[in-house]
């Protein structure tokens, strides 16, 4: 999520991001073991795979709804961090031989293939339990919404709606016929729910009020599916055939329709933010960021 | 723990596991998805690989502990059973062909091979992730405590000196030579830390003094190696072969020493009790559980 490459982002959210990115691999860098603390292979394989320039999308926006509420975001910065964390192992988990069999991430080999696979497997168990420790650990926000923020989290991730959920439901359809509901419910599970979860923790913990959390609920549940429509619309349109074999929005209904759909999901999500006013600029803008991908 | 295979064992902590047990049963399984919700698959295996009749020891030792500072040991079984799942969940992933590769637990197949490799890697995953999504959820305690429970049973299954760095060490202790100090790290982090947690929290939430909480830690400190010790003790003797190539007490200090160690960790396990008076009887009795074992 760079400048050049989003002609059409919104300036503000290009400079908090850009501004909160760096904040963000400071704090993961500091929750993570050092590489040299045993032992080692472990977390050079946590390192690896958590500390290599990703775009850091969910901690961002998760400090970006905070600070529509505070400005001492700093504070956010460990909850954030643990949120990458989970994407991280999830990230991990889900490129392992038995699962999508990817030997590259990030256009470099992926932890099983850079280490091995117990490791890996190794690694992104440590990641999900580091990241529940560090939020218990934070002790900046009132101890109840902290458990919530847990529980909250701890759904996204899971195997009822959550993460877990996402990922057995999309290696049950590779290579079967699905209807769009139950694409839907994969994209939602899979991407949307960890994305949303995020967004909507840090406005929490920023002390927004009910009425508000309520609409950016709405927010959230439409660009968290918005999200994976459009990386599928960019994986189709990038020749890169990363997603042979799964369903994806263009496989179902085309590459028009699929832009329609994210379109709409994003007229809803800017009429969730409409009585925010003013503290929901930035997340306004990530909207805006969102459609400019697909063009 | 049946009665009739430990004549020795004491008599009130038979008959209150006996109790205990079918309430963490009970609890577990009100806490897993229903198998019928869907992605069904990964539910199946989280309930085949959790309700299966394993003997509890880590949730009874929880309730046990909390029960000598309060009559009320149903407000525990949520974090009893919270400890269940993560060891659960550390018994699925070891059994992973990339692991330890058993394909048999507790005389029924193991998780991969009911099921397969990716539904195995995801139950896990999910195990822990309610675990810690359970606790939170809890209300019955201070959320100040609830957090540094979370906390504790993070650091118990984490990577730096819990269940997984024990796992890392042991996977590179695999046919390799090792001195008795590393012999040791493993077994108190891969098996010790995770038991001594489960002891120290029910205390903790129990209500016990200040004083207690740290001969009780002397205790867990003590009685988590020896647990595997003996194991180690039980694995030689009985013909299985479940650990050859892997670094053992007995294969390094030989049969006779290995149960001189157990020993001396009872003596001191007790020794740390003594303090508590009749509050300690209960956790005291599993002292002489253990020994008998290695009789």
């Amino acid at each position: 999520m760079q400048s050049r490459s989003n002609p059409k982002m919104n300036t503000d959210l290009i400079v908090f991001f850009d501004r909160v990115r760096p904040a963000i691999d400071g704090a993961l860098a500091e929750f993570l073991p050092p590489e040299t603390s045993s032992p080692q292979r472990i977390h050079e394989a946590m390192r690896y795979s958590t500390l290599d320039g990703g775009k850091r999308i969910r901690p961002c926006l998760c400090v970006a709804a905070f600070s529509a509420y505070r400005e001492d975001w700093g504070r956010i910065l460990p909850i954030a961090s643990a949120v990458e964390m989970i994407h991280s192992y999830s990230l991990i988990h889900d490129d392992l031989p038995a699962m999508d069999n990817d030997d590259f991430r990030r256009g470099k080999p992926s932890c099983h293939k850079q280490f091995d696979e117990a490791i890996a497997i190794l690694a992104g168990d440590a990641l999900l339990t580091l990241a529940f420790e560090v939020l218990a650990r934070t002790n900046d926000f009132p101890a109840e919404r902290m458990l919530h923020v847990i529980s909250v989290l701890g759904a996204a991730s899971g195997s009822s709606s959550g993460m877990i959920a996402g990922q057995v439901l999309d290696l049950e359809a590779e290579n079967a016929s699905i209807t769009p509901g139950q694409l839907e419910a994969i994209h939602r599970s899979k991407t949307g729910a960890l994305i949303g979860a995020a967004v909507w923790i840090g406005s929490y913990l920023g002390g927004a009020p009910a009425p508000d959390l309520a609409n950016i609920k709405q927010y959230c549940d439409r660009i968290g599916l918005a999200f994976q429509v459009i990386d599928d619309i960019l994986d189709a349109t990038d020749g890169s055939n990363r997603d042979a074999g799964k369903a994806t929005y263009p496989s179902l209904y085309g590459l028009e329709k699929s832009r329609a759909v994210a379109r709409e999901l994003m007229q809803e999500a800017r009429q969730a933010l409409k009585p925010l006013g003013k503290r929901g600029e930035l997340l306004l803008a990530f909207c805006d960021y969102l459609e400019s991908r697909t063009h």
